[in-house]
C-alpha cells in the first residue's frame, strides 16, 4: 500500500502517533528454512486435530452457535494441570492479546511500569497504545537482569523469563524478590519460552499462591506448537484474574473460538506428548548449540527455543544475509548491544544440518578473505 | 465468584470503572428452544467443515506456525464478493473486535461520538473503555432513526442498521445524507443483521467509494452461521483500514487464527449456500411474524434474523419468564420504552411451532384470567 495515497484526517490522535509492532516476517517460499520466528519444530499433539475433527463431524452445525465466552472447559484443564483453582486462571486470543489486556488492566497508571531495555519488543508498543510510561532497566553486561536494578515507584514490572532474546532464565528467588520489593506494583512475568528451561520448576506459577501481586503469562505458540491456533494464558490471584476478565468483557467477549478452545484443551490433557516435544527441542538446542560452538560461535546458555549467538567476527548483520540468500532465515535486531548476535530459532535435526554447513562454507569463505587481506 | 474476596487495589482506574459488557446468556440444558441471541438456526455451509478438516488433514504440523497476520487470502475473497480492492477490506476477531478497534482508531477525541438511545448495548461499554462520550440520540416515537436529529458536533456516528433491538432499517438515502452531512466524523454503519432485510442491494458497502468517512461493519456470526468461529470485518476508504490495520498492530497482531481464516473464506466462496440460506431466514421471519400476528403481537417490520414484538397486554417481561419455565428462552430488555416487547430470534420451523403453541396456551391462560376479574 502506498503511503502517499494514506489520508489520516479522521483518525484519532493515538492512531497516528501509533509506532505499531512489525512480526517477524512469515514468507511463503518453498524450501526456506525457517528459523526466525521461534515456531516449534515439531508439529502439536495429534489430539488436538482429532479433537477439532471430532467437534465439526459430530455437531456439524456447533459453529452456527457463539461460543463460551470464558472459555471455562479450557480454564478448567489448565486448573487442573497446573493444581490451580480455575478463578486463578485466564485465556485470551494468543498471549499478545493477554498482554495488552495486562497493560489496560493494570498499568494505566501515574507510576511508570519498567522494563529491561533488551526485550519483547512488544512491550512498548503495548505501553504507547495504552498511554504508558515504561521506563527501560538497562540488562547487566552479561545480558543478566539485576532486581536491584528496578527498585524505583512503578505501577508493575514485565519481564519476559526465559527473556528474548537473549534466552537467559531469571531465578525464582529472584522473582520472588522482585515480588515482595514492590507489593503495590503488579509483577508481570512473560513466561513464553519456560517450558523449554533446562531444569524443571522454574516457573513462577508456583509463587502466586504467595504473591498476590504477581501474574503468570504463557502461550500455546511455543512450547504447545500451536502458534496458527492464537491461545494465550495468564495465571495470578483471583483479583487480577477479575480484572482481566472485566477488562476482556469491555474489549471482546468472545476472544476464544469453539475450535481454538477444543484444539487447546486436547493439548493440555496431552501431557506425555507436551513433555517429550519440550525434550526433545532441549536436546536439539543443545546440540546446536554445540555446533556453532565449534565454528567459533559464543552462544548464550538459553533456555529458551532459540539461542542468541555471536559469530567470531560479530558480523551478525552479514551472517544473517548471506543465509539468506541461500534460503535459511534468521533474525537479526539492528539495536545497540545486540547487533553482534544473531537469533537462531531451534529446528529440526535437518535444518540444523543445513544451517550449520552453510554456515561452515560461509565461514571458510571469510577466513580465506581474512587470511587474502593480512597476507 | 464472591465479589467479595475480589481486592482491587492493584488494577488501573480503567478497570475499576468498567462496566463490562453482557453477552445474551449460553445455558447448556439439553431440549432448550434457545431463541435469545440471534444465531441462525441452520448451520453454515459444509464447505466451511471440509475446507478447516482439509487444512487439518493435509498439513498435520500447519498449526505450529502463525498464520498471516492480514489475513491476505480471506480479504481478497470477500474484496472479489463485494466488488472492492483488498485494502479496503478488514477483519478481525468477530466485530465485536473491529468495534473496539474502531473507537480508538476514530473516536478517541474532544468531540463525542452519537448512536442510537435504544441500540447494541456495547457501544456504551466501548466508550467507556476508550474514554469516549457516547451522546445518544432519541428514536422517533416510533423507533424509525431520523438523521436530522444527529446534526451537532461530533467524532463519529455508530448505528446498527437493520437496528437492534427493533429490527428497523435506515435506507441508503438517509446514511448518504449523514456520510454528506457530517465530512470531519466517521459514520459506521453496524451491518450486523443487513443480509436478512427484505430488499436487495440496501447495504451502505455500495457507498464506500462515494464517502471516504464510511464505515460499514459486518460480521460472519448472524448470515453466516459462523458465530463460533469469531471474525468480522470492516470495508471502507484504504485510509480508514490503514488505522485500523495499525491499531489492530498495537493491540495484537495475529486476531485470526489459521483455522478461522480457512473457514470463513470457504464460508464466501460458497454465495449460493449463503443466499439460499438468507432467504429461508427471511421466509420464516415472515412466518413468525404472521404466526404472532394472529395472536394480538405488534411486530415491528423486521429486516433482522429476529422480530421485536409487544404481546396484547404488554407484559412482556411475564411472557419471557413463562416461556423460561418451559425451556423457551427470548430476550427482554427492563429498559425504558422497550420493556413492553421482546426480542425473538428466528428459529427452526420446529421451533416456531413450539413457541407459539406456548405462546398460544399462555395467552388463552392470561384471557381466562382477565374474564375472571373482569366478571
Amino acid at each position: 500500500m502506498s503511503e502517499q495515497r494514506i489520508d489520516n484526517r479522521l483518525w484519532s490522535a493515538k492512531a497516528r502517533n501509533l509506532s505499531p509492532y512489525v512480526p517477524g516476517e512469515q514468507p511463503q517460499h518453498d524450501n526456506l528454512c525457517k528459523l526466525n520466528t521461534n515456531e516449534n519444530p515439531f508439529p502439536p499433539s495429534p489430539k488436538v486435530g482429532e479433537a477439532i475433527t471430532h467437534m465439526l463431524a459430530q455437531q456439524a452445525d456447533n459453529l452456527r452457535l457463539y461460543p463460551d465466552p470464558e472459555s471455562d472447559e479450557l480454564r478448567t484443564a489448565l486448573a487442573e494441570y497446573y493444581d490451580l483453582e480455575r478463578d486463578q486462571v485466564f485465556v485470551g486470543n494468543g498471549s499478545d492479546e493477554v498482554l495488552a489486556l495486562v497493560f489496560a488492566s493494570f498499568f494505566m497508571k501515574e507510576r511508570p511500569v519498567l522494563a529491561p531495555d533488551i526485550s519483547y519488543s512488544f512491550y512498548p508498543v503495548y505501553a504507547q497504545t495504552f498511554g504508558v510510561e515504561l521506563v527501560q532497566i538497562a540488562l547487566e553486561s552479561d545480558f543478566s537482569i539485576d532486581p536491584d536494578a528496578y527498585r524505583q515507584p512503578c505501577s508493575g514490572i514485565i519481564i519476559a523469563n526465559p527473556n528474548a532474546p537473549t534466552g537467559l532464565l531469571l531465578s525464582l528467588a529472584d522473582i520472588s524478590k522482585l515480588a515482595s520489593e514492590h507489593t503495590n506494583a503488579v509483577i508481570v512475568i512473560d513466561e513464553a519460552y519456560i517450558d523449554f528451561a533446562e531444569d524443571e520448576d522454574v516457573s513462577a506459577i508456583s509463587l502466586i499462591n504467595e504473591f498476590d501481586n504477581l501474574l503468570v503469562t504463557q502461550t500455546f505458540s511455543k512450547s504447545r506448537s500451536l502458534a496458527g491456533l492464537r491461545v494465550g494464558m495468564a495465571f495470578g490471584n483471583l483479583s487480577l484474574i477479575e480484572a482481566l476478565t472485566r477488562m476482556k468483557n469491555s474489549f471482546n467477549s468472545y476472544p476464544l473460538d469453539k475450535l481454538a478452545q477444543a484444539g487447546a484443551k486436547a493439548s493440555v490433557l496431552d501431557s506425555d506428548y507436551f513433555k517429550q516435544t519440550c525434550q526433545r527441542v532441549i536436546g536439539l538446542r543443545q546440540s546446536l548449540t554445540a555446533s556453532l560452538s565449534v565454528l567459533g560461535y559464543e552462544v548464550l546458555p538459553s533456555h529458551a527455543n532459540f539461542v542468541f549467538a555471536r559469530p567470531p567476527l560479530g558480523n551478525a548483520q552479514e551472517i544473517a544475509s548471506q543465509l539468506r540468500e541461500q534460503g535459511i532465515i534468521v533474525r537479526h535486531f539492528d539495536k545497540a548491544r545486540i547487533n553482534e548476535y544473531v537469533r537462531i530459532t531451534v529446528g529440526t535435526p535437518d535444518q540444523h544440518k543445513r544451517l550449520i554447513d552453510a554456515l561452515t562454507v560461509l565461514h571458510d569463505k571469510i577466513d580465506q578473505n581474512q587470511d587474502a587481506l593480512s597476507s
